[in-house]
């Protein structure tokens, strides 16, 4: 059993006002050391020993996890014990 | 300049629908090695560099960006340059 974590982020560029709002929101409750924010989405995949992971996964993303356009992903394969 | 990778996820237990339409979805895409499928946030903070800082993003956690009732969070610092 293999677990994926996917990073799926905004491109460089690309308004992100959930980040805009929650850097208001903790310099409003006195952290304003943050000078920038960033948020995406967490994808985690628990996904059968199978061959091309790297592959299948990139295709899995394009098709519907990530919107090319706007975000771009990537992601990391590591081997579990089955829960 | 200290880059803070926060990844939330609902705790074990707690319904995640997202992650069951994205796993049907991916069904129906033929993507079928697929067994199980957990989504997030994933909330990346640029941060001057400054004292405390683990205990600093763990009470913006706490208190604005998870939920403790129904998720987990953890995180990992890491060091960039200033762009």
């Amino acid at each position: 059993m293999k677990k994926v974590i996917i990073h799926i982020m905004p491109k460089q560029g690309v308004l992100d006002p959930q980040g805009k709002a929650i850097q208001t929101s903790l310099s409003a409750l006195g952290f304003s050391e943050v000078e920038d924010i960033q948020t995406g989405k967490l994808v985690e995949l628990f996904v059968e020993d199978a061959e091309n992971i790297d592959e299948r996964v990139g295709e899995m993303c394009d098709k519907l996890l990530a919107n090319p356009v706007m975000e771009d992903y990537h992601f990391a394969v590591e081997e579990v014990a089955y829960t």
